[in-house]
C-alpha cells in the first residue's frame, strides 16, 4: 500500500508541475509586469542617486537583474509551510463532490493570507 | 583603486537591496495576486481531477505551496544574464544628466523583453 500511496503523491505533484509548466510563460509575463511597475516607481530614482554619487557605471544590468531575482526569492517565502510566519496558500474554491467529510458546501481547501489547513472545510 | 571600486559596486548592490526590502511586502501582495489568479483559473480543475482519481487527500497544501515556489523559481530565470535565452531586464527610463556618453536623450538603461546592454544609450 505504501508504494501505491507514494505513487499517488508523486503523480499528484507531477501532474501539478506539468500544469505549471504550461502556464509558466504567461505567469512570467504578469510577474514581470509587476516587477517592472515597481522598478519604474521605486528604483529609477534610487539608481539615479547611486549614479550621481558613484558614476554612471555604478549600477549595471546585473545589479538590477540580481534585485529582480532576490524579489522572487523572497516572495517564495510566502509559500513555505514551516516558515512560522503567516504562510500564504492560494485559495482554491474546489467543488466538493468527492470530499470524504461529506460536507455539502464548497471545500475551500486553501486560503490566501490566512493560515488554513486543507482539512478546514467551509460551508459558507 | 580596486578596493574603492569594489566598495562602490557592493554599496550599489546594498543600496538596491535595502530599497527592495522596503517594497518587498507590497511586491509580495501583487505577486501573490497574480499566482492566485492562475491558481483559480487553471489549478482548481486540475486538482479536482487528481482528487477524483486519487482521493480527496491526494493534493495537500504542501503540494500547492510547492507549485507556487516552483513558479517563482522558474520566473527567476527571466533575470539571468547568462541564461542564453532572451533574458529580461526591466526598462528603467533614467533621466540622463550624468551619462558619460554625453547623449542628451533619456538613457534607457535596461529593456524588458529585449536584450539590451546598459551601454546602449537611446536618444529617441
Amino acid at each position: 500500500i505504501h508504494r501505491a500511496k507514494a505513487g499517488i503523491v508523486t503523480s499528484a505533484a507531477k501532474s501539478l508541475d506539468i500544469l505549471r509548466q504550461n502556464i509558466q510563460k504567461s505567469l512570467n509575463r504578469e510577474i514581470n509586469q509587476v516587477i517592472q511597475k515597481y522598478m519604474d516607481k521605486f528604483f529609477v530614482l534610487g539608481i539615479k542617486n547611486i549614479r550621481l554619487n558613484n558614476g554612471a557605471k555604478a549600477v549595471s544590468d546585473e545589479h538590477i537583474q540580481a534585485v529582480c531575482r532576490q524579489i522572487l526569492e523572497e516572495a517564495k517565502k510566502m509559500y513555505l509551510a514551516d516558515s512560522g510566519r503567516r504562510s500564504v496558500t492560494p485559495v482554491l474554491d474546489i467543488p466538493d463532490n468527492v470530499s470524504e467529510t461529506g460536507s455539502t458546501g464548497t471545500q475551500k481547501s486553501l486560503l490566501i493570507g490566512r493560515k488554513r489547513r486543507l482539512s478546514d472545510t467551509d460551508s459558507e
